[in-house]
């Protein structure tokens, strides 16, 4: 089981939280996204540790930006 | 041919905008829609003039709010 942070920039309402879900769900091994646009983290729950290329990549399929670890 | 321009506020992104296009152009007589998040400008034209009332509830369905004609 694995869990990390991200921090994402340019999302700006629950449209936005959910198109990141969405994508992030979609990452095999995910088992939980939790995503709040006002501070733009993103945690991710993984049954193993998920290479932070393939998180960046469905955050840019989503329209938005991942800036690093938070 | 009726042109009709109103304030929305609450809108923040392009999600926001598809979710009140798609609201409005389900009303009957609406020709053409056209929303940008970034002033809150809501602009129908219709076939024939469109009830306030009939505007406001499907902007609220979309889940902002109808300030009024702008």
């Amino acid at each position: 089981m694995s869990e990390t942070v991200y921090s994402v920039s340019g999302m700006s309402c629950g449209h936005c939280e959910s198109a990141v879900t969405k994508e992030i769900t979609a990452i095999p091994g995910v088992t939980s996204v939790t995503v709040v646009a006002q501070t733009g983290r993103l945690t991710i729950a993984s049954e193993r540790p998920i290479d932070d290329e393939t998180v960046r990549a469905a955050v840019d399929e989503a329209g938005y930006e991942l800036v690093g670890r938070a």
